[in-house]
């Protein structure tokens, strides 16, 4: 039996589950809240318990410590050796990581240096995995890029209507973002349909907190709405989407900004469905409120708005589309918001099942019999996704795991 | 008989066209380019003769004064008495200009507050009008505005994602431009396809120097590429279109600027065709380039692309579409542009006929008999646009004009 633990170290959050392989299953998963603060909160669930621990949790590695302490002492493991390794998300691979790697002295370099694509997460992806080197040497450790899925773009949709030696220069070009979770849910979406993924022309909305739509063709990302930074594209709970980049200049001089990050951190952190509402960036606040506050309602009808116009423009960049997939916290639980979406193509022959679509649970299709399209509904699981690629990279045998300086001995030996 | 004369009144060009009235015959047109520097052009074409004058026109009011005494000197009008009202295009009406609208001292108030919206439009177009002012005392001036059309589209589409009060506050809005060729060319579709502009979604692409997609239903703009700033939207000339707007602040910090308004100079004039290609703004050297320089026909690709996407996500706007049309210089006149961008739209049932698409002239169809949607060419016309907006808004009569005190007595005798 081998344990593979997946973990997500942000920048003020480190969650993590720990799997038992070869079945996949979670055998204990948690996380540290409010990570380097005095006021942090740790919590692990393991076999039906929860324990919540309220202490000072200052750094990445504090919190690997805690957490693997707290798994040997709540018995969901006996001994480090039980995890044989280590998975990480990590948000900005650029166009150095166009699948997930074995972490290597090199890699942990390289995601190091991608740090201007992601400045809060990339460091504290790096701090995660240096983390577990030290706290579990010679550990295996797998890095899964939230951007990989979207190397295949090519240039027409990835550059930008830029002088071209900005991108030649100082890489300004579409990454995209969420490509773990759009690549789990078009596999799970082609399984789902017993069909080749190669066949299919996909459109996969991501829908949380965090929004991207996806179009896929073959099983190849082809265009995506966030670009050089996940600020990009959709209507999120407090990120702006797409506006008109003049605005960026005519608002700094309206509030007497100096520094363009402030006017990109209000892009990023007060806009959004915040922004508009004025009352939350939840979603579900917004839909509680909207009988009494109308910019609830404006913001969710903006929000659908610019769903129904990718899913449109990325129709159109396919030349059609076999299925249309949602997933996330909204897009995977809000029937009304996927209705309404759904709605702006019965120009297309898209019909949705009323019943599935409100009563459906797991994967699930919610378009009807005679819809021209299929919809389907896909939680997505991107800790599974990464799980996946760490079993694909380093075996599924619960054999030793070499170290990395084995692995790099290796290449050598398979260089020379 | 009656005359009109059609005014463009740019920050270095002065362009005009006279009309006759009822037939709408252009009697003579001309212009003055590079206004304002010690090298201006004048040039007047009038039965079939073309009078080029290489002289220093430094303001409008000279501009004016040249034109009409060239007018005259040129025989195209005997007396001033004949050019009984002027129209101008301008280009911001904010959301006070719904309509066209007769000049009054308080319209020239009005469109002078909006500078800010056109910097570069708005002080020369006023400049304009009060040279008319001046030098026809007493005649009759129309404004149409390039936003007016657009004045139908509601929060949901005119809102950006971004808090709420830069909207109350600061007009932070999209706005669209290109507003008067949307709607002559949407008229025009009307008329040719003999349906009720009320009964059809139309999608018209605006592509010259400047581009734009408006989706049209029933006669009403709803949406449009344009945005707070002509600079959002497709790939133009040199305006770059929707980019990331994180890409403003990260492009400053590379190339060490420090005014913002230099990075929205660089997104205005150095981006887009010419900023890819790095050769030129012009499509057509572009595509005379394209079998030697690899970065001309990204360009070109890069351009359909992204009216190929805002098409696409119009129709779903729309849920569906009655009618394509193509206008303006590259809209009308290039037919492999055409061809490429309508590929994308076969997955609807959507289909060109090749030969029509070759070699057809003036508004014509370019869609097949087989086709779902029509597809329409439809050579814009915005001064003769204007031109019926003079005539809509004071008459289509021979008669003595209205001064704008006369008309503000009136209005003020009908109030009370």
């Amino acid at each position: 039996m081998s344990k593979v633990l997946i973990v997500n170290s942000g920048s003020s959050t480190f969650k993590w589950k720990l799997y038992n392989l070869p079945d996949e299953e979670i055998v204990a998963e948690g996380m540290v809240d409010r990570l380097g603060q005095s006021n942090s909160v740790f919590e692990l669930k393991y076999n039906g318990k929860k324990i919540r621990k309220d202490e000072a949790i200052l750094t990445h590695e504090a919190a690997v410590q805690e957490t693997l302490q707290m798994l040997i002492s709540s018995r969901a493991i006996e001994s480090y050796d039980e995890i044989s390794r280590v998975g990480h998300r990590i948000v900005a691979g650029g166009t150095i990581f166009k699948d997930s790697v074995v972490v290597t002295p090199q890699v942990i370099q390289q995601i190091s240096d991608l740090s201007e694509l992601a400045p809060l997460h990339n460091p504290s992806q790096v701090a995660g995995i240096k983390a577990f080197e030290k706290l579990l040497p010679g550990v295996t450790q797998v890095a899964a890029f939230d951007t990989s899925f979207h190397q295949t773009m090519k240039p027409v949709n990835y550059l930008y209507s830029i002088p071209y030696e900005y991108y030649e220069k100082y890489g300004a070009r579409k990454f995209g973002a969420q490509g773990i979770s759009h690549r789990y849910v078009s596999q799970k979406a082609a399984e789902f349909l017993h069909k080749p993924i190669e066949d299919l022309k996909i459109i996969s909305c991501h829908l949380g907190s965090g929004a991207s739509i996806d179009a896929i063709d073959g099983g190849k990302s082809v265009d995506t709405s966030m670009g050089f930074t996940p600020e990009s594209g959709l209507t999120m709970s407090s990120r702006a989407g797409d506006i008109d980049p003049s605005l960026v200049a005519y608002l700094m001089k309206k509030l007497n900004i100096k520094d363009v990050d402030e006017m990109v951190d209000i892009l990023n952190n007060k806009s959004g469905l915040l922004g508009i509402s004025g009352v939350s960036p939840d979603l579900r606040d917004l839909i509680s409120t909207r009988e009494t506050n109308s910019r609830s309602e404006l913001a969710i009808q903006i929000y659908v708005n610019r769903i129904v116009k990718y899913i449109g423009s990325y129709i159109s960049l396919l030349n059609g589309v076999d299925a249309i997939i949602f997933t996330a916290g909204t897009g995977a639980r809000n029937a009304e918001i996927r209705a309404k979406i759904m709605e702006h193509f019965s120009y297309l022959g898209i019909r949705i099942d009323e019943q599935a679509n409100e009563s459906g649970t797991g994967i699930h299709r919610i378009s009807s019999k005679q819809s021209s399209a299929e919809v389907l509904v896909v939680p997505t699981n991107e800790e599974l996704m990464i799980l996946k690629d760490v079993v694909r990279l380093t075996g599924d045998q619960d054999s030793e795991q070499d170290t990395d300086d084995e692995i790099e001995a290796a290449g050598m030996a398979y260089l020379y």
